[in-house]
């Protein structure tokens, strides 16, 4: 039985609470499955990193980006394109060096936690996103652009806010950078 | 940290593709863990069963349906309102027996399968999408609805629909079917 996997011309939306606590079953499996908050972290951050791999196709074919020319620029298309897109949600972007390739994303909501109401216990340290760092990572990865995605803050951690911290490794070569099309 | 879990007025969609790929990722860390494809599909029935337990509430306060007063009808919304709400279609229903409390859904189309060209190699027992089946049956649960909920045919393997067979396993009782406020 074989199905073509990519480029179908729909644009379907769903509701996203299916999502959110599908999500949430694939992270208390892991945490069944791995008994650090670092090794989960981990995996997901690796699965996020298969998904973003993936999704980057789907992402450009429908999002019509245009080209862009500065870290900056790209930061604002993952949060004002790929997070409303996928996650309805439009984080704001700061700038954190003045080199321009480090940046944050401050999440106010997060759709991902909306039925979390706290961690699991004993597991302080569980990245209860994290399968969205792996995402980004990987999508940029599939478009040349190496980066590290971490979590600086989580409100699930007691901080004020969420945030995503995106910092782009190598020096911007335009020519490097492909929009598939 | 606490944040309200239900009752959110928004009504929220997404993009489907971040839902299917986490879904991916959620079946294929599960055939890790469990080496038969009884256990995954067990394992996902009862994931399911725990999601649909607390999507019948938003469910409920979204989809303003009326009361029922059939397990056709009741099957009826699960198609066109539900499938309609959570995976963007909206399946056949048939009616499979003379005393009306055996259904069929058949899904021409199921996005759930969408990024899947087959089943996983030496899984040939797989029923990929339990989680569905365990989504209707802990739902229906919820408002006094006793079902047996699985996989009659599937695509993945080799059928030429995919369908989930409901069974309603009481007699009806239109005092014990309580839709929640």
């Amino acid at each position: 039985m074989s199905r073509p996997a990519h480029r179908r011309p729909e644009y379907h939306k769903i509701n996203k609470d299916l999502f959110v606590l599908t999500y949430g079953a694939l992270v208390a499996q892991l945490c069944k499955d791995y008994e650090k908050d670092e090794d989960v972290n981990k995996y997901l951050d690796t699965m996020g990193y298969g998904i973003g791999t993936r999704l980057i196709e789907d992402f450009l074919a429908r999002s019509c980006v245009r080209r862009c020319h500065s870290y900056s620029e790209i930061t604002d298309i993952i949060a004002q394109v790929a997070f409303k897109m996928y996650l309805g949600i439009t984080p704001s972007v700061t700038c954190n060096n003045s080199s321009r390739n480090e940046f944050s994303l401050i999440l106010d909501k997060n759709p991902l936690v909306e039925f979390v109401e706290e961690l699991p216990a004993g597991r302080s340290s569980l990245c209860y996103c994290n399968l969205l760092c792996g995402i980004i990572r990987g999508a940029l990865e599939m478009v040349h652009l190496a980066a590290d995605v971490t979590f600086l803050q989580d409100r699930l951690k007691g901080d004020s806010v969420t945030e995503i911290g995106i910092t782009f490794l190598k020096k911007l070569d335009e020519r490097k950078y492909r929009r598939k099309k």
